[in-house]
């Protein structure tokens, strides 16, 4: 069985934080994407770790939404879909500057990230990895964010801060 | 946001498995179903509950199989997608015979398992649970298995049992 | 079998922080000391408890601090044994006004709680709170911190910031 | 401060119990007590590992029992606590022998097993080997079974099989 080349890029987010014993905060210090990703089977697919900034995305300047839109239309030629864990609070600028970014897609590009942190008990970071990783090999080349069960297509999706999720802009959904 | 209208068929096997402290053994007794589903952030979809039996899959007989396949098969009508949560040691029986019994499918049907239990710490049922949800969503009209991040299309697939997955026949993945 | 009554007081600290997803902060908001007690095996004794306050201890004032000691004292009279979780911060503080608030003891009075919040996957709160409750049956009255276990007797107990742990004051251990 | 040396002899039972994909039953084949113990934060103490077997204690022999408990009590004049990790089901046999095998203790036997395998997400071993290693530094020389928050000291403990707990034999309690 030929399997799919994945390549995951990682910049930080909730999804990423961990508790530090000391301050007693959550912070983006380690990475646990590989943690994350040691709790999957995965079958088919060859996952390839970009491990590119460990940020909160409100901390995101325009620069880092632009290296990671670039980065991410790079390997979309040489892999066969592209995974972005990122902060969800800015999640929709890099999604929006993927789509202005890159003329023509060779392979999806899926973003995801997560309300609860993987390190707590309850948490929706494994499931939105799941669904990113699943998405990117069912979609067609385009941009979108994969989170909570449900696939949107960029442009023009926006984070309903209100509810924790991503909803089309205009509220038709 | 219009909502899809997802029908969840339960019918045992390891996923469901729970364990008897009387007995010492793992045992379709009782399902969980309910507590994963718990577990998930399901935007965009409801989820209705079809529990048709609680069985290992080894213990199905040839009705059992053609239930499955014609309650799949009439719920594919009124709903935008069915999974069916399924033993994997006879998942493939039924997946063909979902095949043969629905002449044209208007809706996917996905089905799921688990190697291990969803009752254990380390689980593969949760993983797949949410592939299945995600792959009705996104796949054409169709009977497919969707596990270990893999989904494939009904008829020629199989189970390898030795490695604890489904791959298609005849071995060219 | 005579049921031994146990009183746990419940004051916040790091144990019973849950996340907040908006502000993405771990907090004393809402306690979760029922849910840990519900996912413990209890025999032999029966738990009564006294919701006092959720601070973080490095917030108590000197009042807090003995209002939590006179309280343990009071039902240290009518129960078999006092738990108290508490913010390690300033649990010695508590400590030793417990030690100071009560003349003879009648029962046992045993703090606990934790570097790592209940709400994280891995956390110390579980075994604490187990240690307290077994302490609190095994020791003679005085009152004790168990932590890592641990139990070390009142006064003379201070916490080993770099460590995260209690020990004696002195360091002859 | 000084450490004090703890011995575990660990002879399976349930909580070492694991699932087994291809049978899909629970079994005594490879031990997880040292997964187990890496979970806790064990401060003061020195834990040294004594695997003996990996045994439903259903299956044991009277050589098994005997072989156990003269274990527990060679290791007792060397360490300053013993732990035995066994299954319930046959667990006061090996606590009558260790009482009689062994004429005067010069440290403390405690006995510890669970309902439900660690591997299980509910679950009351590490509940139990907690209280177990706790029991075994402030209880006096003797032999003790600790489970479900509660201590019992041989001779004159059995199990309540119906609901899976030990007591004193005659039901005082």
């Amino acid at each position: 069985m030929t399997e799919k080349k994945i390549a995951i890029i990682s910049t930080g987010g909730t999804i990423e934080k961990t508790y530090c014993e000391l301050e007693g905060v959550m912070q983006n210090e380690v990475s646990n994407l590989d943690v994350m990703l040691a709790q999957l089977e995965l079958e088919g697919i060859e996952v390839v770790r970009v491990p590119l900034m460990n940020k909160d995305s409100l901390d995101m300047t325009a620069r880092d939404h632009d290296l990671i839109a670039r980065t991410a239309g790079t390997m979309a030629e040489a892999y066969d879909g592209v995974v972005i864990v990122h902060g969800t609070d800015r999640l929709a600028v890099t999604g929006e500057r993927c789509v202005e970014a890159v003329a023509e897609l060779d392979a999806p590009i899926v973003l995801t990230g997560a309300m609860r942190p993987f390190a707590l008990k309850i948490t929706d970071a494994l499931q939105n990895l799941v669904e990113a990783l699943l998405a990117v090999q069912l979609c067609e080349p385009g941009v979108y964010v994969a989170m909570h069960n449900r696939v949107l297509r960029f442009p023009g999706v926006v984070k309903d801060r209100q509810h924790g999720r991503f909803v089309r802009a205009g509220g038709d959904g």
